[in-house]
Order: C-alpha cells, then structure tokens, then sequence
C-alpha cells in the first residue's frame, strides 16, 4: 500500500498546524445507510482515520468497534477530517445535513465530496451553495452496489475542479475499485450517473415485465434467464454503434427500421394485455416509436427516438 | 423459368414412387422481405432446392438467378415442396397468404413453419387453423437480425411436435446458427420470443433516453457508450439473480429495496423534465415501483414488480 508515500505528500500539502498526517489521511463519513457503513468500512480497513455521524444514532456501532470515531453532532464530525464524504438518500437529505450554520462554518476551507445520488441540478446548486461559503466541492457517483465497496469492482464517478480531485484521490482510493474524473463541471457525475441509471431500470423494467409476460405463458423465469442473458450479450455492441449515429446524425435503418421495431411493441402490448399484464411501459415505448415515425423517420433506426425525445 | 421441373418434381411426389430424398430436401418460401431473402439464400446455399413466392412480384429476382425456383402463386409455391417457411410482417399477412382456400388446399399433408413474429394467442390461432385442414404446423422465431442468417450467430427458436421438429431440422439446419425446440406447446417459441423483445425494446429505449439525457447535459453518446456498455454487463448475473427470487418467490431487497430505486427513478423523471425531455417511460417504470411499495413490498427488490404486473 502506498500510505506514507500519501501520508507524506498530504504532509507536504498541508499547512502548518496541528497534526497534518493524521488530518490529510483522515475522513469525516455523514451517513450510514447500507453505503455509508460500507464506505466508512472501506476507509477503516485502508486505515484512514475515520470520523462518522448518522442522523439516526446506532448505526455507527460496528464501526466504532472497528475503530471509527463517532462524533456527537454533523458539526463536530466535519471539524474532525479536512474530507467529509456525504453518502444519504437524495440532496434533500444531504442539505438537511450539511446547511445548518454550525456545520456550514465548521467546512469553511474543507471539502466535502457528495455521493449521494440526485440530479445533476442538485449537484450543481450545492456547488453554488459551497462556494458561497468557501467550501470545497466535489460531486460523485456511486455506480455499483454496497457490497463492491472496498473491492475492484467498486465504479466511482467524480466531477469538479480536477486539482481538488487529484488531491483527494488518495485518500478516496481507500474505497477500492476505479474513480473516473468525468469532468471540471459539477453537474458531471450526477449526469452520468442519472443516465447509467435510466439504462439500468429500464431494462429491469423490461427484464421484470418480461418474467410477467413468459410466466402468463407457462414459461418460468429461470427457463428464461439464458436467453434474456443472450439478449444482454447483444446490447454492448449497439449501443457503439448507436452512439455513432446518435453523435454523427447518422440513423441507418437498414436492418432494423423503426417501423417493424414498432410492429415488435404491439405485439407485446397485445400479448400481455391478453392476459391482463399492465403494458403501460411498452405502451410508452411505443409511443416514442410511433411519434418518431409520425414526424417521417420510419424507415431509420430506433435511435432515432433520441432526436425527438430531446426536441423542444 | 423453371416453373416446369418443379412440376415434374412435386408430381413425382405427389405420385408417391419417385424422388422422396429431392423432395426431403426442397423448402418453399412465402415472403421475401428483408428476413425472407436471407432465409431463401441460405437455403440455396447450402444446397437445397429453394421454391420463393413474395406478394409482390420482383423480390425473387436475385435468388431465381442463384437459382431459386420462382412460383408463379402461392399455391403453386407451397404445392412445390413438403416444407414450407413462411416469414412475412406479422400473422395479419401469414393468413392473408394461407388462408385461401386454394392455398388451404394444396397445404394439405405438408408442414408449415411459421418463422414470422406476432403473438403467443396467433400462434394458437394458426395451430388450430393448420389441426382443422390437415396441416402440419410448427411456430418459430427468428432470435437475431437478418445479416446473421446463414451464419453461427443466427438465432432460432422452434415449438410444436418434437416428431415435426425433428423430421424437418435436418433442412432447416441449412440456416446456420442454434435451433431450439423450446415445447411441444405451439405457443412456446412466440412466447420467448415476446418476452425475449420486451427485455430488447425496453433496454433499447432506455437506452435511448439515457443518450437524450445526457446530451441534455453535455455529454456525447459516445461518451456515455463505455459506461452504458458496463451497465450492460451486469445485466445477465442480475437477470439469473432475479430469476430464482421471482421463480422462488424470494424478494430480498437487501442490496437493493425498491423504495430506493424509486427514489433513483424519481430523480432520472426530474432530470429529464428540467430539459423538456419526455420522461413517459420511467414514469410508467417508477408508476410500477410506486403501486409494488404500495402494496406493502418497499423492503423488497425490485423483481418484485413482476408479481404485481401479473395480478389479476
Ligand atoms: N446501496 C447501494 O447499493 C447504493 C449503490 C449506489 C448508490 N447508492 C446511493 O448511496 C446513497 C445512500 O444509499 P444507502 O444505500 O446508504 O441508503 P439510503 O436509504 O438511500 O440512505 C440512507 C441514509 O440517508 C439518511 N437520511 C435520509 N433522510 C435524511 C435526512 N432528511 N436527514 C439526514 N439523513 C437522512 C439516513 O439516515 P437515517 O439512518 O437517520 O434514516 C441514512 O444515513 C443513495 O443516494 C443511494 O442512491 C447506493
Ligand atoms: N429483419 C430482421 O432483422 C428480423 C429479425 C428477426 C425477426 N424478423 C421477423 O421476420 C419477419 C419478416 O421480416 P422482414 O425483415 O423480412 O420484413 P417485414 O417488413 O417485417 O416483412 C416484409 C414481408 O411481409 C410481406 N407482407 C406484408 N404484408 C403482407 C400481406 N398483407 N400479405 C402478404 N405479404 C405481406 C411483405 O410482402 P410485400 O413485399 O408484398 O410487401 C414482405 O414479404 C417479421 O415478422 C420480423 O419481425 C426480422
């Protein structure tokens, strides 16, 4: 592990007071839900000196037997680190936390690093709200689920002024796994982020209405768990290749135009509502096809839909 | 053309002394779109005498010169060989096409497979229609896109008697890729193959959306590809996940409970309407997660859902 050479470039960094060492590899975690402990598990067992709070007293528990410090208030546990990592539900709960008086005073000339998810508007008015107040501020994003954290699978995304990153990265990459800097801009991650996501669920919407559907029709969700999985398989290279005609205006059809992509979401509109499953989603989709047809695009490629979703 | 040796041919069988093994090895093709031609070519690549008929006259031109035998009707296409395939827009267009009395007629003893997509309820409907006419019947699905005909990559799914199955696979192998007898039920291969393009179409319009969004917010579709490619590939352990909790009845949402997830879907709505951007589908995805938590499954994962949608 390369801790002291951390530890002494922290020191080097940092000014003169104090216990500089044990600041610069210290962190204030706010927040213990299921990722808030496993953040501030990470950081102990990369033995960062770690400060936590939760808004609900208890959760701290284990981790102070781990080691962790448990402070009495928000306030008195950003005092502790010159990084406090913030990880609760949304930006509501974040500013419910961090915008009271004492703890906003307590971060002047620190940085906080939220990642908790929201959008990228949050992101952007608590920079706003950071900077008003001479706070350091750098949004992130979680991309992988709790039980990554402190492994290699674990996906960070980071924006925000790429120095205070790079000062930061040290100690965050306590946390395991691969931190991106997507950008100066503090929208960035939370952008990303809302994006990953929208591909995420929408395709557990579609994996979950489909276990519906298959079931209606005697077919289990096991039997059907290999070729769903074929399906996934055949997303990566479209998505390449839709990103090329979506970036490049470009929207072949050749193989696949809207027009029968829509013949397909019929079909499963009526398959389903034949047995009383709600289509509302494919119905959606549907929709978009059919709008992106109406305005003459029927014999382009679904990609296409991108154009018009995004047109005011 | 030669119109007059496939007469000679189909007498012969007819007749019931000469040529069984041409006959095994002939297959008639109604429908030469896009998917038709690339069944009809692989056909006559590999080999077996290829009888093609299209609605509208012209498409057959290119395979007649690679020798494909024209008919000059649909009823003397299908009186040409003891298989016919057929693949055309949907059933709306097979019955249009078989339901003649005259093509009823000489189908009569011979099998047909239907390889053009619809519903699991249509493909019922046809079974019944080929059991009333003495037809032999066989359903299927063409899992892949045209350009993978004749290839590895192709993708097919058949359902009906596994006796029919067998008898006509030897020809039907001459399409390349996997086949798949998925049940003797009739329905079973529309069936997958709604739900296999339910989980297909959904993906792909989240997809879609995510690359309005995140232009929305500066960030290019290629960009965004290398991630949305990662959120592709935790997809399939998800999908096997997921299918043992909703085959089991097991929904720990430990990891994940849908009151989060709706909480992430509620801020990809806002983000997407702060730009104008028509989020209908992840209201549609969030509207199922919501009535999930409303029915008392909150702590639950979100592969609940596929109950809810299949209440009645
Ligand atoms: N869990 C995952 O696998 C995962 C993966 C990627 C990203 N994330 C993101 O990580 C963040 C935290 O997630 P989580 O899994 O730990 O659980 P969560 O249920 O999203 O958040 C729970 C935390 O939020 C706090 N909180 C809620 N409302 C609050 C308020 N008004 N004031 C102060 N604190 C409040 C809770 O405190 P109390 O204990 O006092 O209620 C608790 O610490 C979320 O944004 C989530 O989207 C989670
Ligand atoms: N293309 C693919 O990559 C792909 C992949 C998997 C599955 N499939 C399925 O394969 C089937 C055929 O697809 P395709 O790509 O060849 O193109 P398509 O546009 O879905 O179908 C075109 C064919 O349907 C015929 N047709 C339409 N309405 C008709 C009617 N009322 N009577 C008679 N014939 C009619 C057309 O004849 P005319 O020429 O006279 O209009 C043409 O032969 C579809 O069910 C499709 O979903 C296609």
């Amino acid at each position: 592990m390369s801790t002291s050479t951390q530890h002494e470039h922290a020191t080097a960094r940092l000014s003169s007071d104090g216990g500089p060492e044990a600041e610069a590899n210290a962190v204030t975690v706010l927040g213990l839900g299921p990722m808030g402990q496993e953040l501030a598990g990470a950081f102990l067992a990369a033995g960062v000196r770690t400060t936590v709070w939760n808004r609900t007293p208890g959760k701290e528990k284990e981790l102070v037997e781990r080691g962790a410090v448990r402070a009495a208030s928000a306030e008195e546990a950003v005092a502790a680190s010159e990084l406090t990592v913030v990880c609760v539900v949304n930006y509501d709960a974040s500013d419910a936390i961090l915008r009271r008086d004492a703890v906003t005073d307590a971060l002047k000339g620190r940085t906080v690093v939220n990642l908790s998810a929201d959008t990228p508007a949050r992101a952007r008015d608590t920079a706003e709200w950071a900077d008003r107040h001479g706070i350091q501020y750098l949004d992130g994003a979680i991309m992988t689920p709790a039980p990554s954290i402190g492994t290699p699978d674990a996906v960070f995304l980071h924006s925000g002024p790429r120095e205070l990153y790079e000062r930061h990265l040290p100690v965050l990459e306590a946390l395991g796994g691969t931190h991106t800097h997507v950008g100066s801009e503090i929208n960035r991650a939370a952008a990303f982020d809302v994006a990953l996501l929208d591909i995420f669920w929408t395709a557990m919407a579609g994996y979950a209405h489909a276990v519906a559907l298959a079931r209606a029709e005697g077919i289990g969700a096991r039997e059907l768990a290999p070729f769903a999985q074929g399906i996934a398989a055949i997303l990566p290279p479209l998505f390449e290749e839709w990103a090329g005609d979506a970036d490049d205006g470009t929207f072949s059809g050749r193989i696949n135009p809207l027009t029968s992509g829509a013949s397909s979401m019929a079909h499963i509109v009526h398959a389903s509502e034949e047995h009383g499953i709600d289509a509302g989603v494919m119905r959606a989709v549907e929709g978009w096809a059919r709008r992106t047809i109406g305005l003459g695009h029927g014999a382009e490629g679904f990609i296409r839909v991108a154009e018009v979703l995004g047109r005011h």
